[in-house]
C-alpha cells in the first residue's frame, strides 16, 4: 500500500551536513547567528538533502483543488462555482498564485482531486477521487478508503514532480468552504476548542462566523473523529484536497524534498502528516502567518514559526511563494558570502562572543 | 541651506492614485483585502509616485558607514577596523549585503560619511564628514553643523542615485559600535528607558550589555540633548552614518521615492528624519523585526509594522534587500492579475462581504 510505504520511508534529517553548514555560517563575515532564521533555513535543508551547501534548483507549487458539501450550511459567502472557476486563472497566469508563482520561478501543478463538476480544462491534472465531500456537520467527509486515495493522491503527484527535478515544494489549496473542515481537523488534531481555531475565512460576517463555529462542533459531535486516528479524521470531518496535500508532503519528504506550507488549511494538512508521521515535521518549511484566526495556533502546535507577517487570508500557495524568495536567500548565503580568512578580515574574538 | 530647503520639499501622499490603486485592488479575482500588506504596499507606493499602477525600477541599496568614538567604552566585542575592512567586502558581492543585494536587483552604493580611518577603496564615495565621532559618553558626537552636513550628505548621494534612475532606495549601515549611539538617539527622541531600548548589537554578553545601557545614560547625562531638536540630539548622541541615512530619507522622500528601511540603526535614522519633518515617515517602508532588543518598540513609535519576522540582527541593508521582494510583488498584483470581469468569473457578493 502506496501510503504505508511512503511513510516507512520517511527518514531523519542527517545530522553531519547539518553540523558542516553551521560550521560554515559560523565562518562567514558576520556575527555568529546574525542572520537568524536564514541560517536556520541553510542548517535545515542540509539536513533535508544532505548537501552541507544545499542550493534551489527547480521549484513547484502543487495546488490541490476541491469542493465541500458542507457550504450547504452557509458557512461560505463565496458561491461554490469559484472552486472551479479559479483555477483556469491559475494557470493563465492572472490569479494570485499565477502572478506570485511566477516571481517565485516557481511551476504550478494544479491538481483536481476532489472538485464538483467535472473540470476539463488543459493543464488541470484530474486525480478527482470524488466530486466533493459530503456535508460534514451531518455525516463523513468521505470513507476511510477514499481519504487514502486522496492521500496518496498526493504521494503521487509530488513524486511525479521530483521525478521531473522538483528540488523545492510548495503548497497551495482551491476549495470554496475548506477553512470549515481545516479547522475541524485543527481541533480535532490538535485539542483547540472549534472557536479558537474558526475564522472569517472569505470575509464572512460575525453572524457567519458564528455559524461557522457551530457548524465546527456540530462537524465533531455527529461524526466522533478518533484523534489517535489521522486517517479517521481527515474522513469524517477534512476534505480531499486537505488530504492531497497531507499527502504532498509525506511523498516530499519521503524523497528528502523540503515543502513549503502555505496558510490555514495547508498548515491543518501538515497536521495530518505529521500525526500520520511525526518525522515529516522536519521537512516543512513554514512562510507566512495567515490573517485566518487560529493558525497562530496551529503552527505553535507543530513547532513552526512564520518568516512573513502580511495579513494575507487567500490561500492559493501565495505565502508559500513568496517564502520561496527566503529560501534562495538562506542557500545563497552559504553558498555566496565569505568567510573571514577567505576575506582577509579580522575575526570576532570568540572567547568574548556569546553564542 | 540643502537641509531646509529639503525638508520643505517633502509632500503629502497623492490620494487620488490611492484610491484608484485601492479600487483597483478590489476588482481582482480574490477577497477584497485579502492580500493583507501587499495590497497596503501597492496603495502607498501609488499614492508616493502618484502612479495608481505603480512598478518598481531600478533599485539600490545605500550603506553609510562611520565610527563611533564610543567604543573606548568597550560598548562593542568586534574590534573598530571592522567596520572599513567590510567596505570592499560589500562591493565584491561576498558580504551579506552583497549577496542579498545581488539577489534582490539592487546596486549597492556605498558611502564613507565617517569612518575612522582613510578609506582608499575603489567604489567607496568618500563623503567623509569628520574620521568617527567624539565619545558620547563624555561629550557630544560631533558639532551641529557636522550633523547637518551628515545629513546633507545623505541627501546629495540619494538624489544622484535617483536622477540616474533609481525608484526604490534600501537603508544599509556599516559602523562597530553604531547600536549605542541609536539606543541613546531611540531614548532621546522616543522618550524611552535606555534600557528597553538598548541590546546585545554584535551578540555582547551580559556584562557588556550592562555596560551598554550604563554608557547610553550616561551619555544622555552627559549631553542633555533637546528632544524637540532632532539635529542636536543627532549632534550629541548620533552618529554620522545615522545622519547620512536620515538625509537619505529625506532626499527620497523630497522626490517621492519610497525607502525601505532596515533594522536597528536605520531605524534610529527614520526617528530623526521623521522628527525633522513627520511627512517623511509616508515614503517609509518598514523591512524586518530585528533580533535587536528595542526595535519593536522603536518601530511601533514611527506607527510602522515590520513584515519579516527572521530575527537577524546584522544591518547592512539586509533585511531591506529582502522586503525589496514584496515591493516587486505587491507591483506585481497590481499590474498583472485579471479583475472578476476580465477573467469572466463570478464576482463575489458585495453585500454580504465584510470590507
Amino acid at each position: 500500500m502506496l501510503l504505508e510505504k511512503t511513510i516507512g520511508e520517511v527518514g531523519m534529517l542527517h545530522e553531519r551536513p547539518m553540523a558542516e553548514a553551521r560550521e560554515r555560517l559560523d565562518s562567514l563575515i558576520k556575527p555568529p547567528g546574525s542572520l537568524g532564521r536564514l541560517e536556520e533555513l541553510a542548517i535545515q535543508l542540509a539536513g533535508i538533502t544532505g548537501n552541507p551547501r544545499p542550493v534551489v534548483g527547480d521549484r513547484v507549487i502543487i495546488i490541490m483543488a476541491g469542493d465541500h458539501g458542507v457550504v450547504a450550511e452557509g458557512v461560505s459567502v463565496a458561491p461554490q462555482e469559484i472552486t472551479h472557476q479559479q483555477l483556469p486563472a491559475f494557470l493563465n497566469g492572472v490569479a494570485g498564485i499565477g502572478v506570485l508563482g511566477r516571481l517565485a520561478g516557481a511551476r504550478l501543478v494544479v491538481v483536481d482531486v476532489g472538485v464538483a463538476v467535472p473540470v476539463d480544462y488543459p493543464g488541470v491534472l484530474n486525480r478527482k477521487v470524488r466530486p466533493g465531500t459530503g456535508n460534514i456537520a451531518r455525516g463523513p467527509a468521505m470513507t476511510r478508503e477514499e481519504a487514502v486515495r486522496a492521500v496518496e493522491v498526493g504521494i503521487e503527484v509530488v513524486q511525479e514532480e521530483i521525478d521531473r527535478g522538483a528540488t523545492l515544494v510548495g503548497l497551495g489549496d482551491m476549495g470554496i468552504g475548506n477553512t470549515t473542515p481545516s479547522s475541524a481537523i485543527a481541533a480535532a488534531l490538535g485539542g483547540f476548542d472549534p472557536g479558537e481555531v474558526t475564522g472569517r475565512g472569505t470575509l464572512v460576517n460575525d453572524e457567519v462566523l458564528q455559524r461557522k463555529i457551530e457548524v465546527v462542533s456540530r462537524a465533531l459531535e455527529v461524526n466522533r473523529p478518533d484523534p489517535a486516528d489521522p486517517l479517521d479524521v481527515l474522513a469524517k470531518v477534512g476534505g480531499l484536497e486537505i488530504g492531497g496535500l497531507a499527502g504532498v508532503i509525506l511523498g516530499a519528504a519521503a524523497r528528502r524534498v523540503p515543502v513549503v506550507i502555505d496558510g490555514f488549511i495547508t498548515t491543518a494538512a501538515a497536521m495530518v502528516a505529521v500525526a500520520l508521521q511525526p518525522r515529516a515535521r522536519e521537512f516543512l518549511i513554514p512562510s507566512h502567518l495567515s490573517g485566518e484566526r487560529g493558525h497562530r495556533l496551529i503552527l505553535e502546535h507543530l513547532g513552526l514559526v512564520p518568516m512573513l507577517h502580511l495579513n494575507m487570508r487567500l490561500g492559493e500557495g501565495t505565502g508559500a511563494a513568496l517564502a520561496m524568495h527566503l529560501v534562495e536567500a538562506a542557500c545563497r548565503i552559504i553558498n555566496q558570502m565569505a568567510s573571514f580568512s577567505e576575506a582577509g578580515l579580522t575575526a570576532l574574538d570568540g572567547e568574548k562572543i556569546l553564542k
